[in-house]
């Protein structure tokens, strides 16, 4: 980091070295059992531009990440076709005419493209046709969510969208490359940044609105063009709740326990990260609140130091809930033998979600469950790309590591009046600490060959915390709104 | 405005009199030829959240326009009845089960959503069938966009999509209540706060995703926590094409001509704005820039010269142009007598946008057209939401008033070549000019019963705003990226 550096946008990036992942993907998929095909050929389209709802208004525009893979193309319109043989990459520009070009800047000339972009052709869309019957490929591997209808359709009946072409995307995604691990650090490093300008800025009665602002500025200022994901910020009792993005209310002002959680992360080149810190809303730990952030801290500690190639992710699951469990009965929340409550999932009133998932062109990345035969089953297929890791990690694996504890109260209500289990709860201890509302802290790290590496530079630790707060200086407003 | 005032975001807003909307909407609906039923209700169903691609990414939400007029909410998965005869507005909330309430706050108490929203009931979605058996409606109008599948078959065949319901809300949004005018001003004035913030800001080499993000920023510090639509902020030539909102550049470094284009306007209550400045991202004119420049700002401030009831918006169009084909002619770009470039459109070889449309709800707020008869035909009724206003002005129109002008390369190498046009062009003189790329200066107005009040209170004079931009503390960013 130099402190007089402008950042170097598009222009001098490097080419990135998608070709790398086409090589992979094509090698597995002559290795898979169930390609049993001489000459196959993927066909995948990019993003297009989309409107909101009934109006000419352009969405937030993001390229669809298996395009990405491929290509390391972030413009819409896009074509690609990828010889499974051979590995040539074909890019093909989308087809803009002359009205368009008023609205749009258009592609940029195929050898501009072709010095950007780690492919082998870049030609016209509609030269896409011409290509196909050069080829000649006896299958032309898709998703089933591709957009085909630029497919001639001589060759339609050639297509297959349940093949094993998914599969093999999401294994190659899931180990990632140097260069991949190198960007994905770079932009949890940046992403750290603006977390802790959120911990130096945040102040009651600030709108949680403006922390998510905020942090997408400093995100902004460290290169990070897109969040990764919307932004959480909330704060006091709704940091119990894990997926509120509403931001309608102000930090508390006068709560001595109330935290702000903000998971946020940036995204560059489509690459992304994934952080929770939280905080106390007034700059300083209550009792209370301390009591409860050290145990998610103590979970999430454990289990980094146990982070090694060959682990059981789900060991690691049981290992959180086992430190979570041990520690809601020291400070007296939970009453019992620590064996039976475990069997009895009575921790899991206070967390209610997986420890950590992969992390790579999406947030909740490709998931990385045991590989299995599962022919044409499209659920199945579906299932594969969004569940959680749950096989032996491996070096180069990206995760996020993400304990919480939380006091959800219709959640606790639930569990509590559970007939039987009254008297593993004490209510006076959960009422005491359920002034904190909810606590997570979330790393993205990388499995490394023999531990592994976080990734995350903002820090957790209560002193660091309270230190960063004290730093801050706090603003005030400027228009006052009737409405 | 009060430099220490905290801005009040939700806790301690005025409840929006979007029941006023429901009254004007079933008076036009009564009063409508083609709506002859004695006993008529409206159906809406809200926005609801919606993931990326094929990921479990959520995107971001935004209430549907419609559904915001009629009940002001912002939050998802509402369902709205409107009894056409009596106005009463009956509103239902989306059943949340208790996992559900694990990742999302709830709705809150009905007791409370009628403190917060002008309605007169409040309900769970599960005894919407309950209403609609109680007020046995003989027609449901709603639009062919509304998700109705939770009506019961029973009264599927009582669903109408093509009646006048669009035609009477677009006639209703066109027109805006005191209090709509109130909100939209003190969202342009806030956004013309963040406009003055970029002014300040823009420096050569500086990302244009930065600006964007500070943009954000500053709105959200004065209330607007959305934006109103994707911002548009380019730089250089690029400049000259009109909605390019990739951010893959900086500001120029090195050249005297360049301009940087802000289009950007804050949403606050699913209310818009529309603005756009240009300034040169040195922070002074050149000769070139500032002599187009001010030619656009002569098309502005003759045509607001000439805004007020009666007064037809394709005159102002006509207007717009006529002064412009005389400024180009007395720089020596056109050559020619007045008349006749302007009957060859010949001045739209660097003017070729729309000089303006509503603004409300929807940054392109419903049109204005002509109302007629328009029965069944869906196409018609999709022209008439987002068409421009091409009727007589009239009181409490909210409007944009926008013109430009480029030099867009492939726009004018196809005027310009086109057999028996050449002479009318000085191509040196383009030439000289095309160095400044684009200028479009928008401001958001509202048409009053003698004029129109100017709502945008961004600088837009030259002087002013070199002045502003001098005031700019200029800053660097802090990590170096490698991708």
């Amino acid at each position: 980091m130099s402190p007089h550096t402008v950042i170097p946008i598009r222009p001098s990036q490097k080419k990135l070295a998608t070709k790398q992942n086409c090589h992979k993907v094509c090698k597995a998929l002559l290795d898979a059992q169930a390609y049993n095909d001489k000459k196959g050929v993927i066909y995948h389209r990019g993003a297009v531009y989309a409107n909101r709802h009934d109006t000419d208004i352009e969405l937030d525009y993001r390229q669809e990440s298996y395009f990405f893979y491929l290509t390391g193309v972030e413009d819409p319109g896009y074509h690609v076709i990828v010889d499974i043989n051979t590995t040539m990459v074909y890019l093909f520009t989308p087809s803009i005419d002359s009205t368009e070009c008023l609205w749009k800047c258009p592609p940029a000339a195929p050898n501009k493209l072709l010095r950007l972009y780690d492919v082998d052709s870049v030609q016209d869309e509609q030269d896409l046709d011409q290509l196909l019957y050069e080829l000649n490929p006896s299958t032309i591997y898709t998703l089933s969510t591709t957009d085909t209808v630029l497919i001639p359709s001589f060759f339609q009946p050639r297509m297959s969208t349940h093949g094993c072409l998914r599969q093999v995307l999401d294994e190659c995604r899931l180990i990632k490359s140097p260069w991949e691990i190198k960007l994905l650090r770079q932009v949890t490093q940046a992403s750290s940044q603006a977390h802790i300008a959120l911990m130096r800025d945040a102040h009651p009665h600030q709108p949680e609105s403006e922390l998510v602002a905020l942090f997408h500025w400093i995100c902004s200022r460290h290169g990070l063009t897109r969040q990764a994901y919307i932004p959480i910020v909330v704060s006091g009792k709704r940091t119990a709740v894990l997926h509120e993005t509403r931001y309608k209310h102000c930090l508390p002002g006068d709560d001595p326990h109330a935290m702000v959680l903000v998971d946020a992360g940036g995204e560059r080149f489509c690459y992304a990260t994934d952080i929770t810190r939280c905080y106390p809303v007034s700059g300083t730990f209550s009792k209370e609140s301390r009591t409860i952030y050290e145990i998610v801290l103590k979970m999430q500690e454990t289990v980094l130091a146990h982070l090694k190639p060959g682990v059981m992710w789900s060991d690691m699951e049981k290992l959180a809930i086992r430190i979570l469990c041990q520690e809601l009965c020291r400070i007296g929340i939970l009453i019992g033998d620590e064996n039976e409550l475990l069997e009895l999932n009575i921790p899991t009133t206070f967390y209610f979600h997986g420890l950590g998932h992969s992390v790579g062109l999406d947030v909740h990345d490709v998931g990385g469950r045991q590989t299995k035969d599962h022919g044409d089953d499209d659920e199945e297929e579906e299932r594969l790309s969004t569940f959680l890791v749950d096989r032996p990690l491996e070096a180069n694996m990206v995760l996020t590591v993400e304990p919480g504890v939380y006091f959800n109260d219709s959640w606790i209500s639930t569990w509590t009046q559970c007939p039987g289990y009254e008297h593993y709860y004490n209510m006076d201890r959960i009422r005491q600490y359920s002034v904190v509302g909810g606590i997570r802290i979330e790393d993205t790290i990388v499995i490394t060959d023999t531990g592994h590496e976080n990734l995350t530079t903002a820090p957790k630790k209560v002193e660091d915390i309270e230190k960063i707060m004290a730093s801050g200086a706090h603003r005030d407003n400027t228009i006052d709104f009737d409405y």
